[in-house]
């Protein structure tokens, strides 16, 4: 078959896109991406020619823009071009030069195909092409070994992710050579040797050859591991949405896990990364949270966007935002409870051995005043309570005023509710309906000990 | 945590072994034997020392055998050793030296684990400990990696598999060492370079050094790796039960697949070679597997053991000795049957338009006697039929002698059935219960192609 028929043929297989569709082809005006467009103009696509001009090769950079602008000419395709101060942006950004070359390629790109001015030219792009090769892939696959991965590194780069299409990945370097050759093609070298370009080249000219001392058909072992590997992580996909499915409860914004069921799951490190990493945590976090299944309510770990919170018998996966409304449940049975603020130890008493104590962290509540679960969160505007000694309720907020609150201890206020009835503003004052009295038999003893 | 903590915690996560379980060790007298030796006896295990003299390396091989002798008698352990022709072996069964030594280590300690003489000496040891460490682990993930693997030979070795376990899995060889000294402890140096050694030796001299000219930490990844690929596994192993419980129905000594859910099986690839590895075939027949799912009755794919064969719409996996009792359903839309002789091509017709041919390889049935669907199978003894023309019935066995066949052409003989009445003898004779006749309206008209 030829590299054309092939060309088509997975096209088809993997239903990238149909003969009709406009497509956008990334165009640098190597090798590759110049076979990329013969290929397109013999199978009769309809396509644009776009090309990157990120200004790092000096007269180089224009030569090249030069050159795919004609391509397109001679093609009779529209061309875009896009010239980027790439050095600055990276260091604008704080990334690396071939990051930020990627991020500007990219986002260019995604602009061109929402983009309502290239109608005028032609229609609208459906996908973006790129004429990344299985060599490429192979060097990807390397280069994510090496660095450290799991499956989605492991498996390289996919036909299709998202608008990015890919339909060289099955063709290998020398039969696009071939094909350019055969088919009188021209094309611009590149000289940039860039770190990123540098460790492919690598792999490409250092490693591969020292493998095949040993191993003389060490490149097709690896073409055929990266078709095993995409095997391997729809296998992985299937049984990981399995135990999402079973582990994961959402409620509003916040996703509950039940702790039991979770430590039953295997492989559990695999697992709870699958699902955090979808939060912003990162795999130098699992271990954290595998703690976090045998510690106290109310410890936690944090990504930048959320928290995973352990509550009782359940972590829960909230969004950092919802922080004021975070609510700690404290069962019949409770000790101990960690929060913000520091942390609640319970005990219960026969109001026979209770000792009274003029001190505001600690709390004696008759426990037949109570309905369990009791919930602790932070005071909010509106509520008020009747604060032991007084026979009438009073605003929070006017409570504080009253104690001579600053503004920030204000903020830091946690309260204690049985029932919707506040019985302690922590650490400040217990509710008069919830104080012992002479006919109270069973006494919670709650005391508060601060972060220090 | 000193290396014997690791050691300990290693074994008890891992849930290797018991304190009190009588252990063989496999000790060549090299470093990593003999600290795997002091951390036993530091641990206060009881152990075994079991060695391996493989007459490989002259003179050198003597000292190893005395030399471990030596540590068992330190140790006050029981010994015991076998000397082996590995050459000898290696020739006679066509094996490398390397394969010949490793089955033949293992098969005595096989063995020795299972050996009543044992007991004389001590308990029946419950597990056979070796002393493969990380580095080696390592090594072995990169061999697989670039011979080409899938999942299993990703993650390397495991701390136990089978009766084999391998406690210093969690160790680097620099650890090693570093006991090793700190212990003041004697080993032998190995001076063999033969094929697996040098290879194994390559990946740590060359290849790691120079990926970590590009990536500096490049060993430490690989170590995770290891570690999320052992992960990856399980959960690609939960996905494939899950296929196979859907799939598979077991049917004595036959696994039948229905071949329209296979076929919406993904990723089919992964699932057949997972499927039809079990049974002796290899990769490289997947692909011939598939095409089986879209081709005629009666084709088939065959390993050393079993046979793969398209029949309708399923797939039967079935032992090769079972052939004699194959067989074939044809439902009444069948139009061809691929079997071991060749073809049958089924048409049906109005009696007005059929032509009576004097060919033993054309059939003509009247189709209101048949009941569908027919069989097509082997004759087998006590076989009969009513031959064309006679009008009693007749030993198959008896007319095949009637008919002068010779011993081979009887053994290849087929018959076509309906309700269990032999229609056809095939490419010989049709029964006469069959036949057409002036009343009949429809005609089955079957034509052998023999295979050329």
């Amino acid at each position: 078959m030829s590299l054309l028929q092939r060309f088509q043929q997975y096209i088809s297989e993997n239903h990238l896109f149909s003969s009709g569709d406009p497509l956008l082809l990334a165009v640098s005006g190597g090798i590759d991406s110049v076979v990329l467009c013969e290929l397109c103009k013999q199978a009769g696509y309809s396509f644009i020619i776009a090309h990157c001009n990120f200004k790092l090769r000096g007269a180089e950079s224009e030569r090249d823009a030069d050159f795919v602008q004609q391509l397109a000419q001679n093609y009779q395709v529209p061309f875009l071009k896009k010239e980027f101060d790439t050095a600055a942006f990276a260091e604008k950004n704080k990334l690396s030069i071939q990051e930020a070359a990627r991020e500007l390629r990219y986002s260019w790109f995604e602009e061109i195909l929402k983009s309502e001015n290239i109608s005028a030219l032609c229609p609208l792009p459906s996908a973006l092409l790129t004429a990344h090769h299985l060599d490429d892939n192979i060097e990807t696959m390397l280069m994510h070994f090496f660095r450290g991965t799991g499956i989605h590194g492991l498996r390289g780069m996919l036909p299709r992710q998202g608008h990015v299409v890919r339909p060289l990945l099955f063709a290998r370097k020398q039969e696009l050579k071939q094909f350019a050759t055969a088919n009188n093609l021209a094309w611009v070298e590149d000289s940039s040797n860039a770190l990123d370009k540098y460790s492919r080249n690598y792999f490409r000219n250092q490693l591969i050859p020292l493998v095949q001392h040993i191993y003389p058909e060490a490149e097709n072992n690896l073409v055929g591991n990266l078709r095993r590997f995409a095997d391997m992580e729809q296998l992985y996909e299937q049984a990981l949405a399995l135990h999402k499915k079973k582990l994961l409860e959402f409620k509003g914004e916040e996703v509950h896990i039940p702790i039991l069921k979770l430590q039953k799951s295997e492989p559990l490190h695999a697992i709870v990364y699958e699902i955090i990493k979808e939060v912003g945590f990162s795999a130098a976090q699992v271990e954290e949270v595998i703690k976090l299944l045998g510690s106290e309510s109310g410890r936690y770990v944090q990504s930048a966007t959320h928290r995973i919170i352990k509550n009782r018998r359940w972590l829960i996966i909230a969004p950092v935002k919802a922080e004021q409304s975070q609510t700690l449940v404290i069962d019949a049975d409770e000790e101990r409870i960690v929060f913000e603020n520091g942390a609640l130890a319970l005990t219960q008493l026969k109001s026979t051995n209770v000792q009274l104590v003029n001190d505001p962290a600690i709390a004696l509540i008759d426990k037949s005043t109570l309905q369990f679960p009791l919930l602790l969160r932070k005071w909010k505007k509106g509520d008020y309570f009747y604060p032991l000694g007084l026979k009438k309720k009073k605003k929070l907020a006017r409570f504080f005023i009253d104690q001579k609150l600053s503004m920030t201890d204000k903020e830091k206020v946690w309260v204690l509710e049985s029932n919707k009835k506040i019985l302690w503003v922590v650490g400040q004052r217990i509710d008069d309906r919830f104080k012992i009295t002479d006919s109270t038999k069973q006494v919670l003893r709650i005391q508060l000990t601060n972060n220090s």
